[in-house]
C-alpha cells in the first residue's frame, strides 16, 4: 500500500504527519493552504514496474493501490470503480487533425462520473478515521458519488448543493439514502456551509481541494491513461474544469509516473472552461510561476452545472501543476459545449454531461482557434449525459416526431 | 468465430440457412416461428476451455467471440460492451437467506442498459447485409442502445417508442441521432408499426424476437456470470421478464456451457414479471411442456417501463427455454419494485431503473413467499436507476430539504 510519507502545503512548502491533519495547512489556511500527499517514491521505484498493475488483475483503480493512501484497505467497497474504456475513434481524430484520439469514458463508473474515483477513497479514509458521518457540498456529482459509495458502509452522508443542481442528481442522492439540504445560493455557499457543519458536528469533509485524498483518487486517470496506451500516452490531454482538483490529479498522476520510470513522456494537460465559469483560466493567464497564484472569485454561470464554480477551491494546485506540466486552459462558450456533446454522442456513442462534453469542445478550440497541433490527444468525459437530460435536449434541434400507429404517418415524416 | 451453423424454429424446429432467411421462420410465423441460433458445437467442445475467454485479453463480451454471431468482426464497435461487474454484498445476501449474493450491474454498459448487448450484434449483422437503415420497436433502452452502437458506423436508426416512455430515454435517442417516432398506442402497436415499416422500406430490424441474433447477444450475461464465479454459478439467476429475450438469452448461454462442458451445474434461472405485466408467468404456469405453449396478450400495466408488455414476442422462446432449464416465474408488485430498488441503491449502491430492481424483487418475493431456499443466487440488474428518475423518486419518501445557507437551519434539521 503506498501510505503516505507526508502531507505538504502547496503554498508554503511544509509537510505533516498524516496522522496529525485531517485538511489543509494551518498557516496558510483552507484556500491557499491545501495538501499534496507525498509518498516513498523511492522505495516504490524499487517495488514497482509496468506489469505491476496488470499482475493484481484488479479491473478497477484498485489495480494502482500501491500509489494509492489506503492504510486499511479491508474498507474498499465492491463496486467497480475506474479502468474505465479509453476508446480510440479514428474518424474524430482524424477529423481534429490528430493521428490518435483517444476519449476516457468516466460516465461509465458506479455512479456516473468521474467523482467515484475520489469518494471511494474518502469513505475509505472516514472509516479508517472512525467517523460515523461523511458531508460534502457539491454541484451534484461528488455528492451522488459519496452517497453512492457510503451505501453498503455505515456511513451516513450529509449532502449540501445548490438548488439549481439537476433533477437527476438529486434524485440519485434520495434514492442513495443521504440526507440531501437544497442550499439557497450558488455551490460557493453550499460549499462554506458543509465546512461550518463538518466543523461544528465532527463530520468527515469531502469538500473539493479541503481533503487531501481527493487528488490521489482523482489522480488514477491519468495512470490508466498511461497503462492503457501501453505507457505512451498521448501528447495532450484536455478535461474540463470546476474546482480544479480533477486537473490537479491528472498533472500529479502523470508526474509521478515519470518519477517512478514508468512513462518517458508527460503528457501536456489543457483544463477547459466555461466562458462564464473560468477564473482559473484567468489565474493561469497572470501567473508568472514564481509569485502567489493571483485568486480572483467571480459569480460564475454556465450551463455545464458540474464545473460551473466562481470561488474555485484546488485553483492554487491547478495553476502551480498546470505550469509545472508545461500545459494551459482554454475556454469555451456554452453553444461550443452542447455542439461538442451533440457531435460526440453522434460521431462515437458516447453521450457526455456538459461538462464532459466540454473536454472536446476545448479540444476543437486549442486546434482550430488557437493553432495548437498534436499527434495525439485524449479527452476526458468525466460524466453521463444521462445526469442532465435537459441539457443535452438543447444540444439537438431534432424533436420526436408523435404519429398514430400507422404506416401512412411514417410515409408522411420520411 | 462461432459463425451460426443454422437458424432454427423454437416451434416446429425446421432448420434454415442463416444466409437465406433474415427473421422468422415463414412457416410458423413471427409470433411462434422465432429462430435459434445453433453452432457446431462439436467443433466449439474441441477448441474451446475455460481459459479461452480471458485469454482474448478482452474486457468485454466479445470474449466470447466464439460463441458469437459475427461474421465479419471488423464491424466491432469500439464501445465497451458487457464484462459488467458482478458483485458480491454478503450482507445483503444474509438477509435474504443465501450464502452469497451477485448483483450483476448492467447499467454500467455503454448506453446503460443490459440491452447494449443485443445492439451491439445486431448493428453488426446489419452492416454484413450491407443495410443502410435499422430500426426497433422499444419501450426505450433497446432503441437508445440500438442508436448508440449506430452512432460511430454510418447507419441511419428509426426508433418507434410508445408515446409513455420516459423522457431520459427519448432525450438519449434524439442526442444519438436517431429520427425517433413516439407511438400513440402501446409498446405492442409500435412494434407492429416498426415491422411494418422494416417491410415497407427494406430497413434490417432489431425489434425483440423477431431478430434471432439479439438472444445470442443477451445470452453473454449468462457466459460472464459463470466466468466471474470461476466457472461456478449460483444456484438461482433471477431476471425482469417483458418480451422474454433476455431470460431465453441467460437460459440458452448456461446451456450451451454445459453443452460444451465448461459448467457442471446449470442454475435455474427465474424470471420476474410485474403483477400487471406477467402473460409469460400465465403461459408457464399453464405450460405442460408437450403442447403448444398457450398464448394470451393482455392489456400491460406498471411503472417499470421496460418490461410493461402486454403482448410479449419471444414467449414461446421464454416458456419452452425455462422450463427446459427447470426454472420458473414470479410476479411482484409495483410497490415490491420500488422498495427493492430503494432497498437495493441504499445497501449496495447500485442505482437501478425499475425493471432491474424487479430481479431483487423477484428473488425476495420466491425466498420470503414461496419458500424457495438457495445457497447462492444472482441478480441481473438490467438498466441504469438514471433512465427513470420519475420512478426512482417514487421509491423514497425522503425529500431534500430546502434551507438559507446557515448553521442554524442545518441543526433545526438534524
Amino acid at each position: 500500500m503506498g501510505q503516505p510519507a507526508a502531507l505538504r502545503c502547496i503554498s508554503c512548502g511544509k509537510e505533516y504527519d498524516p496522522s496529525q491533519i485531517d485538511y489543509t495547512c494551518p498557516t496558510c489556511g483552507p484556500r491557499r493552504g491545501t495538501l499534496e500527499v507525498l509518498y516513498d517514491y523511492d522505495r516504490l521505484k524499487k517495488q514497482l514496474s509496468r506489469t505491476t498493475f496488470a499482475e493484481s488483475g484488479l479491473e478497477s483503480m484498485w489495480r494502482y493501490l500501491p500509489l494509492l493512501p489506503v492504510v486499511q484497505p479491508e474498507f474498499i467497497q465492491p463496486l467497480r470503480v475506474g479502468w474505465t474504456p479509453a476508446y480510440r475513434f479514428p474518424v474524430l481524430a482524424e477529423r481534429l487533425g490528430l493521428k490518435e484520439l483517444f476519449v476516457k469514458d468516466d460516465g461509465q463508473n458506479p455512479t456516473a462520473s468521474y467523482k467515484d474515483r475520489a469518494s471511494s477513497i474518502v469513505v475509505i479514509k472516514a472509516q479508517e478515521r472512525e467517523r460515523e458521518v461523511v458531508t460534502c457540498a457539491s454541484t451534484g456529482n461528488a455528492a451522488s458519488s459519496l452517497a453512492g459509495f457510503s451505501a453498503s458502509t455505515s456511513l451516513r452522508t450529509m449532502i449540501f448543493v445548490p438548488k439549481r443542481a439537476p433533477e437527476a442528481k438529486v434524485a440519485q442522492l434520495l434514492i442513495y439514502g443521504a440526507q440531501v439540504f437544497l442550499v439557497d445560493g450558488s455551490y460557493d455557499d453550499a460549499y462554506d456551509l458543509a465546512a461550518q457543519a463538518a466543523d461544528a458536528f465532527g463530520w468527515y469533509n469531502r469538500s473539493a481541494a479541503v481533503n487531501p485524498y481527493l487528488v490521489e483518487g482523482k489522480k488514477t486517470g491519468a495512470l490508466e491513461l498511461a497503462e492503457q496506451t501501453n505507457w505512451n500516452p498521448p501528447d495532450a490531454v484536455f478535461v474540463g474544469v470546476g474546482d480544479g482538483s480533477v486537473i490537479s490529479g491528472l498533472c500529479k498522476g502523470f508526474d509521478e509516473l515519470a518519477r517512478l520510470g514508468l512513462i518517458d513522456k508527460v503528457p501536456r494537460v489543457y483544463g477547459v472552461q466555461a466562458e462564464g465559469s473560468s477564473p482559473i483560466e484567468a489565474a493561469f493567464r497572470a501567473y508568472d510561476g514564481a509569485s502567489d497564484v493571483p485568486i480572483h472569485d467571480i459569480a460564475a454561470y454556465t450551463l455545464a452545472d458540474s464545473i460551473c464554480v466562481g470561488k474555485p477551491r484546488d485553483i492554487v494546485k491547478a495553476v502551480t501543476y498546470v505550469h509545472a506540466n508545461g500545459g494551459g486552459f482554454v475556454t469555451v462558450s456554452d453553444e461550443e459545449i452542447l455542439t461538442a456533446l451533440r457531435d460526440l454522442a453522434q460521431q462515437t456513442g458516447v453521450f457526455a454531461e456538459p461538462a464532459g462534453a466540454a473536454a472536446l469542445a476545448g479540444l476543437r478550440k486549442a486546434v482550430e482557434k488557437h493553432n495548437m497541433s498534436f499527434d495525439s490527444a485524449a479527452i476526458v468525459v468525466s460524466g453521463n449525459g444521462l445526469k442532465d437530460i435537459a441539457s443535452a435536449r438543447k444540444a439537438v434541434r431534432a424533436q420526436a416526431v408523435s404519429i398514430r400507429p400507422l404506416l401512412e404517418e411514417v410515409k408522411r415524416y420520411l
